[in-house]
């Protein structure tokens, strides 16, 4: 068998991320030793039940110790105080990374932690499911996804990155690199504006009084509940990407809005072109995410529903 | 074998809906015989090569002769025109459907064109994809879906309710009756609005200039791809369906909107108790609609993904 590519991997939050690269890093044999942390100890209990890892810590200080590559799998707003927590332990030439859905403000509140001589280069897995908790991972999670990594120093070590790289490609997934900065714009408007637009829909079905909220759910299979997906994901960690983003989802839910208000006006005067132009040019997206392998091709994405 | 609960059944337009209703029709041994009518002739030969009927009409009025049953399954702007096309072939007694996805606007263009002797009773299956035409079609399609039915007139023929709504029943459907105004009502909000929230925002990404195309359609995996799907769905559906039910939408987009700004409001002050509460609030929708058996379950609509 050849060498596991990292000795030992510590995995800082053992939720449907961390869960999963467990179980991707364990089939795949890339790691020769796994620790987990987690601050929640039914968490961490029902990891060692499942056996996602060879050693289970609340101290996440511990858990570093010694470790040559560790991944902050916590929700974006504790990865500061993490970083912080396991600074001393981190030991010379470790690689420290990270899986959350921002990464200026990640990389703002964790790089004054990180000791000179250990190599610190945030990334983000885009895959995910609505699904939290270790139960929820697998391992395929990754497989034909991109992951980015947002090194943010000019004189980042390149070896490193390419550990880290054929790390993620050994999961499965494709590696992109670009700065932070942009990073968080391209997030804004294809990961964080879809979310908040689905919350925010599924709340103001919420709050109607003309239409029962019964009526809601017995009819939503007419384009409602698609939304519902979106707006049932962790309330912790999507507060946290709120927070963190702030600048790039404002930009983005102006553009929305304003093109939402161009839309209103068509559909107030009656603008059948307008409208027939938009509902044309948004099909060849679809077409092209199915081609490039990010969506299946079966109608209603293929939930089930025999076909004849 | 049991008669058949209509003996002549017409279907005019035979796309995704009217082709599904063909495919169920046969399968269950609902009608005695099947007449089907498109405007468009390469649709029509693609039916009679599918086997989904017995007859196959371009003229709609020589489809709808003799009827007991005819659906007009075409998009619901075309309805008052198939209407006032067929109204001379209708005998007495049948029964005139629809499954337009508004109408308020369909029983205004049709009921002027309806002979004195004939039922017409309005109706919406809730049940769909985001493809077109007779291949799309399947005999499952309206399984454990809703049918709403609208009567428009205090004194509609009872039996002829308890008929249709046979019909339905026996493609496995559950039926509801309620009042063409509430229904518009109630689509605007489950249906009408999700599909113009998906084109808005699929048009938003798409005229960015600070992320380009190719990184859109990569990461969509992040959330995008899921408003792909209303999006690609049929433009001369959805315009009809935009000019027919415009008070309604408009309200629904007003409401949405407010409650848009106020969530943009909460993400420049930072609000995070405000966003954790709305993003906790919407969860339960989705239990909800799973419990119903109205979507599943599985992470991420069940899509293709292997799991461990
Ligand atoms: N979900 C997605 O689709 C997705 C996709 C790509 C990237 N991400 C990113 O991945 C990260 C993890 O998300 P997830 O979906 O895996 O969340 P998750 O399933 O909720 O798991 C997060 C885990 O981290 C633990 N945790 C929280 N704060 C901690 C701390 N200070 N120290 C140690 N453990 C801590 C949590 O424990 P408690 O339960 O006690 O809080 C939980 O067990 C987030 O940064 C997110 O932005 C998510
Ligand atoms: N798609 C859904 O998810 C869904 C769900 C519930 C209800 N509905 C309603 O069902 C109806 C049909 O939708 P669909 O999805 O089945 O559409 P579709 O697949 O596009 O089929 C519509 C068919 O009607 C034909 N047609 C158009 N105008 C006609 C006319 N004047 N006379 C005869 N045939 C005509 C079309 O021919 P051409 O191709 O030549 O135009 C096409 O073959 C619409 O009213 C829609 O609102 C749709």
């Amino acid at each position: 068998m050849s060498e596991p590519l990292f000795q030992r991997l510590t995995l800082i939050g053992i939720g449907l991320i961390g869960s999963s690269i467990a179980r991707a890093v364990k089939a795949r044999g890339l790691a020769g030793h796994v620790i987990i942390a987690d601050q929640s100890e039914v968490s961490l209990r029902r990891a060692e039940d499942l056996g996602l890892g060879d050693r289970y810590c609340l101290d996440a200080g511990e858990a570093a110790d010694g470790a040559d590559l560790v991944i902050l799998c916590t929700p974006v707003g504790a990865s500061g105080a993490v970083a912080k927590w396991i600074a001393p332990s981190l030991k010379a030439g470790a690689i420290l990374s990270d899986v959350g859905s921002t990464k200026a403000k990640v990389v703002k509140d964790v790089r004054p932690h990180v000791p000179a001589n250990v190599h610190f280069i945030a990334g983000h897995p885009i895959a995910g499911t609505e699904q939290s908790g270790p139960d929820a991972g697998f391992a395929t999670l990754f497989e034909n996804r991109w992951c980015i990594l947002t090194p943010d120093q000019a004189e980042q070590d390149a070896q490193a990155i390419e550990r880290l790289s054929a790390f993620w490609r050994g999961m499965g997934s494709n590696v992109d690199v670009m700065d932070p900065d942009h990073h968080d714009r391209v997030l804004a408007i294809v990961s964080h504006l879809p979310h908040l637009i689905a919350y925010n829909i599924v709340g103001t079905a919420d709050d109607l009084e003309t239409v029962t909220k019964s009526e809601v759910i017995k009819y939503s299979a007419s384009g409602f509940r698609d939304f519902t997906r979106l707006a049932a994901s962790d309330p912790t960690m999507w507060r946290d990407v709120c927070l963190h983003n702030k600048d790039a989802i404002l930009e983005m839910l102006g553009r929305f809005s304003e093109d939402l208000a161009a839309l209103q006006r068509a559909v107030r005067w009656g603008d059948g072109d307008q409208l027939f132009e938009l509902f044309t040019r948004t099909r060849g997206i679809r077409r092209s995410i199915i081609e490039a392998g990010q969506e299946t091709d079966a109608p209603d994405f293929g939930r089930p529903h025999k076909k004849d």
